[in-house]
């Protein structure tokens, strides 16, 4: 669905967040803030501190993927600074005083590092990394040091799941030195059949090795992935066409509805597009589904804070709404 | 839903069923064949011996209440006759010589007593009656000896199971000699909050005396039925929106569907129409789809006997056909 880079970087004269008095934050922010406001790669950037935007306004960053969880919850000097097309952020005073990140959509990790490689050398100029010559880049946890580099993809896994695979699948990939978790990032679940798949490694190894060997890993589960679609298809179609009709049927007319329900069913529906059920064209509806049924984008429809009870409530009026216009999956044409 | 009176009789000149020979049997089943034939209140009547109905026109026979599973399961000189609108029918040979039964649509104990009463008597000018001045009719098990007269009426009361008040209900009930049992009678279960209420007793009163008691337990159910979706409409509407919004769309669009979950679906269908959210004019339709689920019905429609599976899939086939006209629920008028 998406490659996903980020690079950890810090400032030589300043201790890491964790350690920094609050003034240090400060200056570590405003300094990022108006040298990141400079670099023309970043279209139309937008500067936020933390501790100014709302609860609302942070879980929505989070939930695309803009901010993580532990920058919301740690607002005392951070700040993230996100081009308009959401494809690049850079959160300030998390865990690292940078955390420079790249999101593309589709299996790309030649063109997310050119493009973060770019933009790592601009703000270079400008800011003095703490780096050293037989370590590599300087980090505030030692699983970053060196490269700095976390690369991820997010997959999405159906065939995997209900073929009851991807326990093994996991264990064979631990075993390279890649990590597997849920959509939300470490110790998030895998709602919807969707895996974020990295590196664990960031030391002794050049970046575009990591990238390489990351990506033959990929490619080697995609494979597994279609493996297991071919035969599932073949061997329990009826099951398969079943499961995407009632998750059709439940979406379209449910009227309680929770996040992880919704990304549950959606995840069969984007299955459906896959093979063909429903019409390609849907595709973009419903990857945006997966991002505004989730709590923070569901208050935000709704202009206003609510209870979880309620927002099962809007959640599933905001699904129908969306199904109406979904056609029927057909299955007539798809081989037994 | 329905009213259905049965009345158990036997011959004087021949041992109960139980305990005849196959010549006295297949004497019984003849002369009763042969008197009810002549019967012009039982319409353009058919008789059928049990042993020359497969499985399958059997297991139809049951699906539409029309014979005993104990008389599908013993065919040795049993027989059965049907009138030509199923409203009557009269079992031969099954516990006792004859087992007459009326079904009426609606709550109706007394135009069913007139008409069962009426056919009785006919029968009566024909066949000898094994009766005592004392204990009244005789009959193979103890427990309907004296009227021989069992009457029950199918209520549908999905506000009672939702709300969890099934129970109380039934042990109320039961004190009052009056039993609960699900939609194929004794020992089966209440798919589809289908519920068969009947008098246990049939000694020591008159057969309009339990009849009145019935009639008027029943009314009493009714009315806590009324209560209790009243009570779920103000407490839990949109979960019972949910339950008939997942229930539509999960008949509407599902592949697989046992006969039991179609049953709990139709459920909640029939109470969409009850409140309003689907129109009136499609009940028909949704009782007819309560027969036409069952097992023997599939294979009907199938033409063939089929692998439980494959029914699944049939029935779900079946159902989408069938929705594919149903009009979604609509909520919008129902006050909350």
């Amino acid at each position: 669905m998406s490659t996903r880079i980020r690079l950890a970087r810090n400032l030589a004269q300043f201790p890491f967040p964790g350690w920094a008095k609050k003034t240090q934050k400060e200056e570590v922010l405003g300094r990022c803030l108006e040298v990141a406001a400079r670099i023309p790669k970043i279209k139309d950037p937008t500067g936020l501190r933390i501790d100014e935007l709302s609860e609302l306004e942070r879980q929505i960053l989070f939930e695309r993927h803009l901010i993580s969880r532990e920058l919301s919850n740690e607002p005392e000097g951070a700040g993230v600074i996100i081009s308009k097309d959401q494809a690049c952020s850079i959160m300030i005073n998390e865990e690292d005083h940078l955390r420079i990140q790249v999101i593309k959509n589709g299996l790309n990790f030649k063109r997310s590092w050119n493009f973060i490689t770019q933009i790592d050398s601009l703000l270079e100029e400008s800011l003095d990394y703490a780096y050293s010559k037989e370590l590599g880049y300087l980090t505030a946890c030692p699983t970053n040091v060196g490269t700095g580099l976390r690369a991820s993809a997010m997959l999405h896994l159906p065939g995997l799941v209900i073929s009851g695979q991807m326990e093994k699948v996991v264990r064979a990939v631990n075993q390279l030195g890649i990590a597997v978790r849920g959509i939300f990032g470490e110790g998030s679940d895998a709602s919807g059949s969707f895996f974020q798949i990295s590196n664990q490694q960031t030391l002794g190894e050049s970046e575009t090795d990591i990238l390489k060997r990351l990506n033959s890993v990929m490619t080697t589960i995609i494979e597994r992935e279609e493996d297991a679609r071919e035969k599932i298809l073949e061997e329990d179609v009826d099951k398969v066409f079943d499961e995407i009709g009632r998750a059709y049927g439940v979406l379209k007319n449910g009227h309680l509805l929770s996040s992880s329900e919704a990304m549950n069913r959606l995840s069969l529906i984007r299955l459906a597009i896959d093979i063909g059920a429903i019409e390609e064209q849907n595709r973009m509806l419903v990857d945006r589904l997966f991002i505004e049924c989730q709590p923070g984008h569901v208050q935000f429809t709704a202009n206003k804070e609510i209870e979880p009870n309620q927002r099962d409530v809007l959640r599933a009026l905001y699904m129908r709404d969306a199904f109406a216009k979904l056609p029927e999956p057909s299955f007539e044409h798809i081989t037994r």
